[in-house]
C-alpha cells in the first residue's frame, strides 16, 4: 500500500511542495526537514539560539473575510521573526502549526502558502517542520530559531537611567491600515504605506542586528501591542521608568485629516499594536553617534530613561500626565 | 506606572512562578527564559538540534469536562517530547503556546500549570517561553527543542528490506483508556495501566537514545496516530514495505472480555492512536542482540520490511490482507 495523497498527509505534501520551491540561500544549518518526527538544525557553538513562537488565530489576529489568505501568510512568519529582530538575532527556520478547515485545505491553503513562501525567502528562514490538523477556524502557531553571537543578544532589562528612549518608523500606522481594513467590505488591496505595513509588515532584522552587533542599544524590544503597553514591559525589565515626550513621536499620516487629526495621530502612536518597529534605548554617549535614519528607516528619540518607575508622558505645553496602557491585551476587560 | 499584574501580564507572571519552582537540573543550555521577546539557549556544537511542535486543542485532542486540566499539563508536553524520543535525542526546553477563557485562568490554569510543570521535571524539559492570548476555547501548541549527537538521530527514512520491525511496550492502551474515559460521565481517574497510559503517557525517552547512541535502530518513530497510519509512513520515507503478524502484536488487556474479545484486542492494537510507543526497525544481524526488554519496557518483534511497497497483514492462519490507515487523521472524511 502506498501512502495515498488524501487528509493529513495531502495537506502536508502541499506544504512540503511549497517548502521545496524555496531556495536555502545562505541558510544551511537545516539538516532534515519535514517529513520526519522532528527537524534537524546544526548551529555553530559560538552563536546562542533565539527561540521564540507566536499565536495567529482567526478572529483574534485575523478576520478572514477581511484578510487575504497571502497576507495571513506572510504575516505570520514576518510578526513571529520581529521577536527574533529585538534580540538581535538572524532567524534560521521556522516551525508552522496550522489548523484548517477542510474548506481551506484548496485554493486558500495554496494562496496562504504563497505569501508564507515570500515572506520566508525574504526573511532568509526556511521552513523545518510542524503540525497539521483539521478545525473549524484557521488557527496559526509559528516557532522561529534564530541564532546571535554568545552575549550579544540585547534583553529588555538593559536600560538605564538617563539612556534615551528610541523607535524605528512610525507608529500607529498599523492601526491606521486596520482602520482602513474595518472600514471596508470585504478584502482591500495594499496600497498605501499604511495598509503595506497592517497586511505585509517588515521586521526590523537588520537594525536590529546592528543595534546589537555594535552594542549600541542597552535594551530593545519590539512593538506588538502598542508604545503604551510594550514601554512598560520594557521598563519593567530594566527597573526604570520613562519620560516621553509627545511632540517627538514619529506619528501617522492620516491623510485627509479632521480638526481632532493631530490627536488622533498621537493617540495611535502612543496605543495602536501590530507595528512591529523596535523600541530601544541608548546611553548619552553612544547616542551622539546614532544616525537619523538606518538604511532607510527612521530613528527616533522619543523619551529617556529615569530612575523613578512610572511612565510619564509630557504634552507639547510641557504638562505632564500617566501613560496608561491602551494597546493590545486580549485579557484586559 | 509599574505594571500591573491584570490581564496578559497576570497570566504570564502565574506561568513564569510556576517556571520558577522548577529545579533546572543537569539541564543547563538555558541562558534566558520568559520574560523577553524570545529565549536564549546554547548548544554544543558536536550536536545538532531537534525541533518539533505540537497542537492540543480542546475539542480535537482533549475534552475539559472529561479530561482533568493537570492530565492535559502533563500530556501536552509528554506527547511533543515523544517526537524528540522518536529521533534519539533528549529535550533541552519547550515553548508554550496558550489561549485561554478568561474563566480558565484562574483555578484550571493552576492545575494544568501543576500537570506541565510535573512533566518538565521529569522529562528534565524546562519552559523556556511562549505566547498566551485569551480565547473561547482552549488551545495548546507546544515546541520542544532537543539535541541528539550530529549523525545520531534516527530518522524514518532508514529502513531496508529483510530488517525487523519492532515496537515497544504494548499496542492500542492508550486507545482502551480513551474508551473508559467517553463511557464515563464526567472526569475520571487514572486507576487502571490503560488509563494511566490514555492521560499521562511517558515518552520513550530513554529507549530512543539507546537505540541510537548504539546504533541499532535503521528507522524510527514513536506512535502517535495508531500503527496502520504510522507504519506506512516510516515504509514510505524508507521506500519499503512491510509484512505485520497478527500473533505476534502486543495486544492490550480488555480486561473481562466478551466473545469478540481478541478481535476487539488487536482493531485496537492496529489503529488504537496516543500510544506515544517506539515503532523501529533492527538489521537481522543486531536483531540477535537485542533484548527482550529494555528498562522495563516491552521490546516486541512485530513483522519485517520487505521489497514490495505495501503493508500486508498476515493472520494466524497466514492468511494475508492490506492494512488499510484506520488510524487517527483529522482531514479524512
Amino acid at each position: 500500500m502506498s501512502v495515498k495523497p488524501s487528509g493529513e498527509n495531502a495537506v502536508l505534501q502541499k506544504i512540503e511542495r511549497a517548502v521545496r520551491m524555496q531556495p536555502i540561500g545562505a541558510n544551511r544549518s537545516l539538516k532534515l526537514s519535514i517529513g520526519d518526527d522532528a527537524a534537524l538544525l546544526h548551529l555553530r557553538s559560538k552563536n546562542e539560539e533565539v527561540l521564540t513562537c507566536d499565536w495567529f488565530l482567526e478572529g483574534t489576529h485575523f478576520l478572514p473575510d477581511k484578510h487575504s489568505p497571502d497576507s495571513i501568510g506572510w504575516k505570520c512568519l514576518a510578526r513571529a521573526v520581529s521577536d527574533i529582530a529585538a534580540m538581535g538575532g538572524r532567524p534560521k527556520c521556522f516551525l508552522l502549526s496550522l489548523a484548517l478547515p477542510a474548506a481551506c485545505t484548496g485554493t486558500w491553503l495554496d494562496k496562504f502558502l504563497g505569501g508564507l513562501r515570500r515572506a520566508s525567502r525574504k526573511l532568509d528562514c526556511p521552513l523545518a517542520g510542524g503540525d497539521t490538523t483539521k478545525r473549524d477556524e484557521i488557527l496559526i502557531n509559528i516557532t522561529v530559531v534564530g541564532e546571535v553571537a554568545a552575549g550579544e543578544a540585547v534583553l529588555r532589562s538593559g536600560a538605564r537611567t538617563g539612556d534615551f528612549v528610541y523607535v524605528s518608523g512610525m507608529l500607529g500606522e498599523a492601526e491606521v491600515g486596520l482602520l482602513a481594513v474595518s472600514a471596508t467590505k470585504g478584502r482591500i488591496d495594499s496600497k498605501s504605506a499604511s495598509l503595506k505595513k497592517h497586511l505585509y509588515p517588515i521586521p526590523r532584522l537588520k537594525l536590529g542586528q546592528w543595534l546589537a552587533k555594535k552594542r549600541i542599544a542597552s535594551a530593545m524590544m519590539d512593538l506588538s501591542d502598542g508604545l503604551s503597553s510594550d514601554l512598560p514591559r520594557l521598563c519593567a525589565a530594566s527597573g526604570v521608568g520613562a519620560r516621553i515626550f509627545d511632540a517627538q513621536l514619529p506619528l501617522p499620516n492620516l491623510h485627509g485629516g479632521s480638526a481632532n487629526g493631530r490627536v488622533d495621530a498621537l493617540q495611535l502612536a502612543l496605543h495602536g499594536g501590530d507595528d512591529y518597529e523596535l523600541l530601544f534605548t541608548v546611553s548619552r554617549e553612544k547616542a551622539k553617534k546614532l544616525p537619523k535614519s538606518f538604511r532607510g528607516v527612521l530613528l527616533t528619540r522619543i523619551g529617556e530613561i529615569t530612575a523613578a518607575r512610572k511612565i510619564v508622558l509630557i504634552d507639547e505645553r510641557g504638562q505632564e500626565a500617566s501613560l496608561v496602557a491602551g494597546g493590545w491585551d486580549s485579557f484586559r476587560i
